[in-house]
């Protein structure tokens, strides 16, 4: 029998950025507490949090803290430290979910590539890297390009070199400047993510989402995505395999390429809700947000059904320089039917920093492409440059 | 050209309860900042606020310093203080919405009634009482019963008297021990209500609902009410006659009566987001609470459009005495799929008090009475009650 009493259970949310804040919102509507440390002062998830603790995500006094005031520790980063977190846990007694053995595991890509080949799950062809022969065997094997990769701390492409030939080998390793591994260049049909929960003895999958990338970083999310029905069923199936390698309770971020001949390969995992999801909390009957904190809570899961075809596009700052964050032409956003807008209230605008999203649902008569297209013009619609706002 | 900063605007809401906090909730992801003004330490809004001033809802000096905190004021219970609000935003310059004149037109039912009435919109036959022979003349106009009323303070049928005969008047009077009214007491066929908003320049009205009382407290709110088009319309043109009439922008809850012969009549208005609204959240595209929000700060109104049929059931705390909030069997409400659970984070249970509700929304082909069936189902299946806890 779960009771629920106020205040409800608080979880400690290592990292306060826009999924803390997004945990939160959504975790106030079931009585439940967010508790978020992070370094920044006033960080996005501060506002609406019930408290931030101001420190490292690795600062183990404030980690334990942080597990003193709360039922259950989560991260919203893979930068949270796993070796903190496991020592927190055993000192306080506090779960930790995810476990940070995922953390561990995903946050090394090579481990995280053996782990998921070794459980079958369909990855692209890949190797360690020690040297620059090992990236020239690598073409030699797979053929050009193949990509080099950090095998820690990349993201939104960060860490990845594309390595074209034998000869640029060398000059890849050099800007890549620490342990990497290299894999096969998939040529992709599209990139699908399926978010997906592992919850107390049961596990759920929200409708595969197709993700459009531009420079590596996430632009849009269209549900559902654009591939056959069988092509589908495989990345939901492949989702399902990747929950049962993962340790802990939680929502996963799961990146799947689909190639020309309809495979699914795995990309990535993120150990976390996942910005390919965040269409979840209009599109889906519950968000990627909520089932995280029933996930780690060891609730039951809530409802993964669509609601209605939906297109999400981040708002990135299409800035030179870091200025002060401001959007100008909001009301464009707020006037367009069936869009909601999602401001993660970052103080600075920085280069292709993503600052928020906007999420359009549509019509069961409208087609995924006139629904994208939509917030594709919304984005356009809006700028933080400065200059545009004068003009304007 | 409206332009969003970091961080956004601020609302200053006086009252910091269920409606505070869903309003809370409902500005974070808009970038809006809301700060409570509420006696209760740690009020029910406390936690999703950006920060709460403890304080009664007439202290003048705290709402001064809400002000100066604020772009705009507002407030969630008609207890607000309209001298106070005018007084503040003559001294600040701070804006309040809606109009603390709304308020106290709203405040005192009689003069609510009589100026509704001479703006044309109907309303059940009415007049002031002086003494017990007004009542005993209202009987012989109208017939008995009759509903005798406190001028002001009344709510969730508190004040409300029914006055069967003509002997009855004297004790009737006595019960509401105060300034009065009687109105002939309306014979319904359902309740229904319009949830409204006035926003800057424009004027938005959400589908229609109808609304299950007991004991004057309501229970549940259907959506689309189970009336025929001509009468919703009426319902909604009357919504939109009362806004007229209202001074100020933000969202106001319009309670009528539909007669036995399809015709409309105006019982009450709130001020603001309304306990009928509620399941906006997951019924509309715009919540009631977002509207508001939008409407105070001037910014466009969102789309009102009904997402599916809804049915919203409040979960009242079925206690004899008052005891800390705690509710069992909290699963079956989470389990239920397409269940959306609202806790309001009381920390008293006292009888019949508002601690949270449910919303249940429903596919296309799933009938009203399906989904109120479903929604009652889990508000009989969750208790507060200490001794059904321990035998289940």
């Amino acid at each position: 029998m779960t009771t629920l009493e106020s205040p409800g259970p608080t979880i400690g949310v290592v990292g306060g950025g826009q999924l803390g804040r997004m945990l939160a919102e959504a975790a106030s509507p079931l009585g439940v507490e967010v508790i978020v440390l992070d370094p920044t002062p006033d960080c996005p998830a501060a506002g609406v949090a019930r408290d931030q603790l101001v420190g490292a995500f690795d600062d183990e006094e404030r980690i334990h803290d942080l597990a003193e005031r709360a039922d259950v520790l989560t991260f919203e980063i893979e930068l949270a430290d796993q070796d903190a977190l496991e020592r927190v846990r055993e000192a306080t007694g506090v779960p930790v979910h995810p476990d940070p053995a995922t953390l561990r595991t995903i946050h090394d890509k090579l481990v995280q590539k053996r782990e998921l080949a070794d459980a079958g799950i369909p990855v692209p062809p890949f190797r360690a890297v020690e040297d620059a022969a090992d990236i020239r065997e690598a073409i030699d094997d797979y053929g050009a390009p193949v990509m080099l990769k950090a095998r820690t701390g990349g993201y939104d492409g960060r860490g990845n070199v594309p390595v074209e030939s034998r000869d640029d080998a060398e000059a890849a390793l050099e800007a890549v400047a620490g342990p990497a591994m290299v894999e096969s260049f998939v040529d992709f049909e599209r990139e699908i993510s399926v978010i997906a929960a592992k919850g107390y003895g049961e596990t759920a999958t929200f409708p595969v989402g197709e993700n459009v990338h531009e420079a590596e970083i996430l632009r849009e999310t269209i549900v559902p995505a654009r591939s056959s029905e069988p092509v589908l069923e495989r990345a939901r199936e492949v989702g399902e395999d990747v929950l049962e390698v993962m340790d802990g309770r939680g929502v996963y971020g799961i990146e799947l390429f689909e190639t020309p001949a309809g495979e699914i390969l795995l990309n990535e995992i993120a150990p976390r809700p996942h910005n390919s999801g965040h269409w979840t909390i209009e599109g889906a009957h519950t968000s990627q947000f909520e089932q995280h904190a029933r996930a780690v809570l060891g609730w039951p899961l809530g409802s993964t059904v669509l609601r209605a075809p939906t297109a999400s596009t981040n708002l990135l700052a299409d800035v030179d320089t870091t200025t002060p964050a401001r959007l100008a032409n909001v009301e464009r956003l707020l006037e367009e039917p069936t869009a909601s807008l999602h401001w993660y209230g970052k103080r600075e605008a920085r280069p292709l920093r993503k600052m928020g999203h906007v999420t359009v649902t549509g019509g069961e008569t409208e087609q995924p492409e006139a629904i994208l297209e939509r917030a594709r013009r919304l984005r356009e619609a809006v700028t933080f440059r400065e200059t545009d706002q004068e003009s304007n």
